[in-house]
């Protein structure tokens, strides 16, 4: 649309480059905005000016934070000795969602992987070491996901943390609650039944 | 989350209220914008501010626009007499991406409604009715959505435009380009069939 405000037009192609947006939810989305623009257009820029300027690694595990140790780390509560090892933020938020942990996590910022040269150095795995020996850690749960990468790490990690006391454990795998059999994948199915326990 | 930070949450609640972007979507794209902090984040917060302190509306059709007169009222390639009814900004978006049409539009900003007690003064009627006298259009094009609001509102315009001398016509209805009949609803193939033409 050559006859479209400019500035319009960059606010629709910058939001397009979301995830779950393209140009069509964008412009859809520019509409509404425009529509609340008291009410919705300027917080929403506020809160993403706010967030850009404050945002940052927490010191202690990597969680994404407004604070120099972010909100999990800083609770008290959580201080139980149990160490949640995740791949990512994401994945981290997917744990807190779900609730059953109420431990404290470490992100490594990723995986090892050969093919990208990612060592331990590039992740978090020295301040992980660090913490598990200084922190009176008693059980590390590794929580990285189902991938070549994934596990690779999961064995780097454990063979790195022989010998320091901790318990290591890794989240169970099996068939999903609610999910169907029919439509599972031939490694689950496997890993559910080598793992069946007594009914 | 209770030991989330406040900001991202926050964040996360104002971006779920778009459309087409639910709580689930809204955390993924925070993630995503949290990972490109300066070249997406602060970027989005900046056209927002800019569009929500900017955006009007043109003075002479209703339209959406950065400048008192929208870029299509000021294009004087577009000073065709021909003149575009559409109910909101939405459908004028859509007109354009069809690209079809090269004159100027006149933006209602909704339909008549009994129910809603929308009434021609709420509408930007008046103003069409005034354009039409004094601006030497020739052509008044209505194109409403086709429903009982929207040729309601054709119908009011059109006796009210009687006498002008300006030509009115309406969008065609029909079978779309690429529709295949077994999944047209009865009411466009009964409209196709009144409109046949020859072959």
């Amino acid at each position: 649309m050559s006859d479209s405000p400019r500035e319009i037009e960059a606010l629709i192609e910058t939001l397009a480059r979301l995830p779950g947006l393209g140009p069509r939810s964008a412009r859809r989305a520019v509409l509404h905005l425009l529509r609340k623009r008291g009410a919705l257009m300027l917080p929403l820029a506020d809160a993403l000016r706010l967030v850009a300027e404050t945002a940052r690694d927490c010191l202690a595990c990597g969680n994404v934070s407004t604070s120099e140790i972010c909100p999990i780390c800083s609770n008290p509560e959580r201080a139980t000795g149990e160490l949640c090892v995740v791949e990512d933020v994401a994945d981290l938020w997917a744990m807190e969602r779900a609730g059953g942990f109420r431990g404290r996590y470490h992100v490594l910022g990723g995986t090892l992987s050969a093919l990208d040269a990612i060592g331990p150095d590039e992740l978090r795995i020295p301040q992980l070491l660090r913490r598990v020996r200084e922190e009176g850690i008693t059980e590390v749960i590794l929580a990285l996901n189902a991938t070549v990468d994934g596990q690779t790490t999961a064995h780097y990690i454990a063979e790195a943390l022989a010998g320091t006391g901790a318990t290591l454990t890794s989240l169970a795998q099996g068939v999903p609650i609610g999910g169907e059999l029919d439509y599972l994948d031939d490694g689950t199915i496997t890993a559910a039944l080598r793992a069946r326990r007594r009914f």
